[in-house]
């Protein structure tokens, strides 16, 4: 294996030492963003006279080889240690002595946040351009089942009646905090390291502006032995999933419930479901109890990053080195999940008469007989405790809280009218909660349009950021001029 | 006991299980949150004719008893189930039946959420002026050991020749980053939950902006079921302790292992160290390390919230009481830590002899060597080969590269002048790197400078937090125009 | 406050270290073990000549003062840094000079892990007892239930229909795990680790064969720098109280969805129950939901002590103080919630009736129709297959599998006949599971006589484990023969 | 894709879901175990007349085939959705029908866990087995080093001599444990899980003692409900290899801080050491550091499986799946970096001249000298305090313990006598120790020769367990008896 730090020592490393110490099985996957960067910075290194003008051009063609090479399989990874090796070995059998420069001031300790950020920077735009799908189909969903009620639970116990867009935009409202999150992540991670070399900073008078313009970086570092050392950006993202992660796994325990015999809320469509080897009556709903189990995983990364981090010493350890596995784990777990999760919402049957049968039993009117005797002048810890003992009296004769007759009624408070039965229809229950983040019809239906309106404003936002990524042809076009 | 939810059931529940059920001794920390809640809330319900004139004067006057009551501990908390049990039953003994409404429109579900996020956001702003403390004295420290010099490390082995004042701020761009992420956690929780009531929302048309208004929050949330549900807002400010903890924990590490006889680099004053109960001799570091083991606590409240929401069916169950046992921990350690590590700092002495003495050995000039080499025409990767062979030689005659007479360097490289022995003398090692992140001592300089503006920025915006916090004494002002 | 670690520093510490590195308030919990271990190691002392008879008698009486002024209150632990302070610190107030001797040849490193094997081994000990009351109840609900019948789920749907007695001893199992698993952390916690004393050894010419007699531990410790940096015995105790809890939030899990109207299989007793401030219709099963959020508390518990250890130098390092913070807590979550669980175990009623007819529907007779074919000469798989297309015709017309005639199902297969219909009954599905971890009858009613007798011979072990624990007294009392 | 599930769903999914529930890449690793299972089932299915003897030769034949094809990459796996359907699949294609009776009486429930306890027998071996090789190496190092003295540190600062063998040794008595909890986790997933089925046993009259016999288990399962739903044998196992790594990062941590230059107590050969990239001087420890970051996995996969399993409803959920990602990412890393770990120990040197050069300073033999007052008759704690104040007089004269003279300790305390400079030799501090776990000689001696027996007892235990493996030509030999 041909090692670039061999230096005082001889590099003959034993050859367990060479497989056990190799990050190249993981981090080729970060090719793209380690030959964009390393474009830049030999531009860079051209600016200040380092390489000269048929240097740089020679490298610039043979980053597009490599590129090229590597997409078409031509390159056998595994002789190398890591990516960075790679590309510096590889570039000098294609264009020789000149390739010997391109690490002049830099280090790999600064080269892997670079590639680390760059291909972060892509990967969020992804994410959140899925989060958008899901967060349509959410949308399309509240908007298709306006009609329907169902019951809200409590203690998974029947609580009040409400619309099932109602319970739909509840997660709206989650998942635009996990893009909040990710926005913020793609900005947290815009600083260009470049500059920091090993751990003291570069000494070449480089032009970190110019660097920053080719590589579409809004800010520069301030610190170089922060940034070898520090993997916030990293935390923060597998932070950021974990987070969508819970609220997945969230809605998927609520729909395999619903999903259940017992309750009968929902009908998910046969390709969405698979079967069991052994009982020819199963209809499982695996998708969605894989990505409930997706969660622990990704829960487990964010733990892992930060262990990884924990009274480690300043700036750069080889332990950083695992920080790859547990990133890339993380993003494909949450990736995929949040793109099976869009396919599958609309894949979801609301079984209306199911739903709305379970929000008219169970006493949930029982609030709105409360707040009924309040409205007629009773205190409301006084009316709790009397319709309390009208549930009493119902459960005892199986009545529902609406057929007992209004003399019964009386006799637990005078304050009792005819009206009270209008009062706690199932309907009246939803369209009595008028208040923003209310259940009534009204409202919900505003929040549909509301939530319409953001997800055109995302849209617009994702698209800014997408331009804030980078590749190596953009780089090379920018030279060019 | 006296249970505010007695309604179908007699709330005779068993006397373990009121043990185990009640938080009593957690939450009672949030009396003056659920209490200045409940004032804002019954201007509220006087607002919409729930409250008359006289019950909210009563109403007040018996809120403003209640807390001074709590503070001279003459209310027997244990007897309640949690706070919101307290204050109505207290309030009840004060000033009879109104205090039997304040509970309209509203669930302990929402009122929970607004006790944690009007309690989180005094907690904040608190935390934030102990991390302004904690960087003024890395400042401090920077702007005070200038002049110094020290290696810096990677795997911790001798790396590069650098400023101390450098390595010191290296720990101010962490800090400032956890800063940042603090600052938004308080604008995410700077929604009012009010109005969510159980789960569907509240029903008594209530003017959810004048409870904006009073509670001096500057958003509405927009879905009740979200609401009841949802603890963004505890998980996001935990993972920012985690994530100050982890830089905390590094710091104590690097001190630590300074700390060695062995490194001899810094000295701790008596008045902030230990002995030892056996050996006479010892002066331990207690401080950083308990800081250091005080990080895996904060790791483990993190991983305990979010495992605590996992699969969580939606909207409120029982399980999310435990959030505050999660909450205050991770709160204690990390506000503690935090006060601590900035007592310490001044009381840490650079011991610049040994750092200076440690700074000249070990063959840190080889990079700068290779630079050298580079300056003359080499290749980069050539000249750190040629540098390699150097350091064999000079292992091998136990010397310095600086010692290497000039005829010997030149049998390497013919590129070899006399103004190499210049080039590598610590101080141009250090003084080369000029760029924005490295360590020349203009530039650390010139960051020291901008390091006292970001804090007196940040001095600025933590006021302006500060302004966003509230209490009942000023709820009751606003009230009273 | 008076420190026991005076040496070449002066103690004068700065109040706020005082109050950062003090732990009494955490470790007074651990007074009787200290007090314990210091009897027994002052008898020790005495054995080799460091101690005379008056000084060990007055020093013994001294101790037995101590304990009863802490159990009276008497003593203000707030003063002292440590339980060894405070012990020492009393007696000598108590005795005089000869208390100045008592820490001769020990160090705090080795007491602490004394006091906390001592304590532990009561707590697990404690906790057994706890689980067998727990394994009783269980086992006495199977006895209650055996006749009933229910579905079992895999996905939470519907699979086949099973013993309600099977379902209870599937946790019997688990928890049987849980128990091995408490008797191994006994065994493993069991060592002596007096005589380690710094970190080197104790240098007296202890009699540490006379020092495990006295505090009835089973094995002497083997290297003093492994004794004072290791705490395997805590995580692996932590790790037994997380797998319990694990246990307990999936039977918790079961009976809130068995416990939901939906599926109405469980009834709850009042008195296990709370209500809801707002709703008055609820009856919610917050026990189990709080048991199931503290899962989540011990999850976090074990990764705290995991993160605590990671990559900390060999012996003891002032970051193990917190150990005893996450054991105390872990312990107090399992135990409380193991002793909770056997409470509300009997006090849940099994709804038969729903139960039965969520049984004998949703086609769980499927594999055994399967199995019908298989037995006339059909390959399962064929069968499965067949089978699969009859519920398909038994959706589209609305009919159960027993109710297709006998002409139709020979349009599937012609090797059904007449007996299918028995063959297919859900008496005859769950009986013809005639394997050991079958649900047949028979086969159950095995299962809970075997359970019976595993209990008694636990209940010996236990009692064995018991006699293995010590205190005060009884070393007074082995020191006085 | 081939779905052996289709029942009543026509398996034809989407061809997203079909790439996100698929195990195959997973799994895949298990194809050994469930061949042999599925060969020790067919014998068991031809026991009871369901398969005859000429479809039983076939199978067996056939599974002989598969094994072969698998091996030599003939086998697509990726077209198959898990393991279990590749091995029907690819039979039916070489016996046909017969091939369709395999799965009668059994689920992939209860045989994905028949294919783990089978795999994870196998690893548990191979781990021990290099777990030997670590002891042997630890043993072997500590021998070589018998003269050898060295500081033992608490709190990272000086604390007393001590022999290097002795601190070897701490390691030994550490792995031990582990060595301890891998033979237990062998013997908790010794038991057999066929017989379980889907979740509520086999109705085929199974003789399972024959297939405990075919397949080497010692115990049959008692609950096939437990069976299918329980992974314990797998958090178990995964606990025991995070507390392995937790071993090895801080015996790297201890070796990393000893190879800085600082210290200087260690040389690594070159063959297991890498260079920089930029610094020619460097020659890093990374082994160690991956290692110790490393174990940061682990923990995270240790979160990971209980994350998972916390409340999961009883019985199979499809989140299982999931376990062997966890299970195969904690095997791999713990079993490398054991591996490597008892790789490097060989290639470590000691560097005696400066471990003994720091063991003579730093004031180490202050408990010694306050041991000497207590044998002259003063009291530890006075002796602690008079020493202390020698030390300070130490450090104003920059004298060491031993070169005070005799008059000026006599101020001191009277009790000093010209054997005191005996007595606090290094040596005498060390050979003082003489417990079972001091790091006197004599007894660092007698551990060295009592771990010599304790390893080849382990030897003959691992070799025992071993015999308990099994695969799929035992199986056949043994049916054909």
């Amino acid at each position: 294996m041909n090692k670039i730090w061999k230096g005082r020592i001889s590099g003959n490393t034993n050859e367990s030492v060479d497989e056990f110490t190799c990050s190249i099985d993981i981090d080729a996957k970060l090719y793209n963003q380690d030959i964009a960067g390393t474009a830049a910075y030999t531009i860079g290194l051209h600016n200040v006279g380092i390489i000269n003008g048929q240097e740089l051009k020679n490298i610039l063609t043979g980053l597009v080889k490599i590129k090229k090479n590597i997409e078409n399989g031509k390159i056998k990874t595994g002789k190398y240690e890591d990516i960075h090796s790679l590309v510096e070995n590889e570039l000098y059998h294609l264009v020789g002595e000149p390739a010997l420069k391109i690490h002049t001031g830099r280090s790999r300790n600064d080269q892997i946040v670079l590639d680390e950020r760059l291909f972060m920077k892509n990967a969020i735009v992804d994410m959140l351009e899925k989060m958008l799908n899901l967060q349509k189909a959410v949308v399309k969903l509240a908007q298709k089942e306006k009609g329907g009620v169902m019951p809200a639970y409590t203690h998974l116990q029947k609580a009040q009646p409400v619309l099932v867009s109602h319970y739909l935009l509840s997660y709206f409202d989650k998942f635009n905090r996990g893009i909040r999150r990710l926005i913020r992540n793609f900005n947290d991670c815009d600083y260009l390291p470049l500059g920091a070399a090993a751990c003291t900073g570069s000494g070449y008078g480089l032009n970190l502006d110019l660097l920053k313009k080719l590589l579409k970086f809004s800010v520069l570092d301030s610190n170089s032995m922060d940034v070898v050392g520090s993997r916030d950006y990293m935390a923060d993202f597998i932070y950021s999933c974990c987070m969508i992660m819970l609220d997945l796994s969230r809605f998927s325990e609520d729909l395999i419930i619903f999903n259940s015999q017992e309750f009968g809320f929902i009908d998910i469509d046969e390709s969405y479901c698979t079967g069991s080897s052994i009982m020819p009556q199963k209809k499982n709903p695996d998708i969605l109890e894989l990505i409930r189990g997706k969660s622990s995983l990704v829960a487990g990364n964010l733990i892992q990053i930060i262990t990884l981090l924990k009274a480690l010493p300043s700036t750069y350890n080889r332990d950083l080195q695992e920080d790859k596995k547990i990133f890339f784990n993380a993003l494909a777990e949450t990736t995929s999940s949040i793109d099976m999760f869009s396919r599958i919402l609309p894949n979801i049957r609301f079984v209306n008469t199911n739903m709305e049968k379970a929000a008219k039993s169970g006493y949930m009117e029982a609030t709105e007989m409360a707040d009924y005797l309040v409205s007629k002048g009773a205190s409301f810890r006084n009316s709790h405790n009397i319709v309390g003992k009208i549930i009493k009296y119902c459960m005892e004769n199986q009545a529902g809280l609406n057929s007992v007759p209004l003399d019964i009624l009386k006799k637990y408070s005078p304050l009792f009218e005819k009206d009270v039965y209008e009062s706690i229809k199932t309907e009246s229950c939803i369209d009595s909660k008028k208040v923003g983040c209310g259940t009534a019809s009204s409202e919900v239906e505003a929040r549909i349009r509301e939530a319409a309106g953001k997800i055109s404003q995302i849209e617009k936002d994702v698209k800014s950021l997408a331009g804030r990524t980078t590749d190596l042809k953009e780089i090379i076009a920018i030279a060019g001029k």
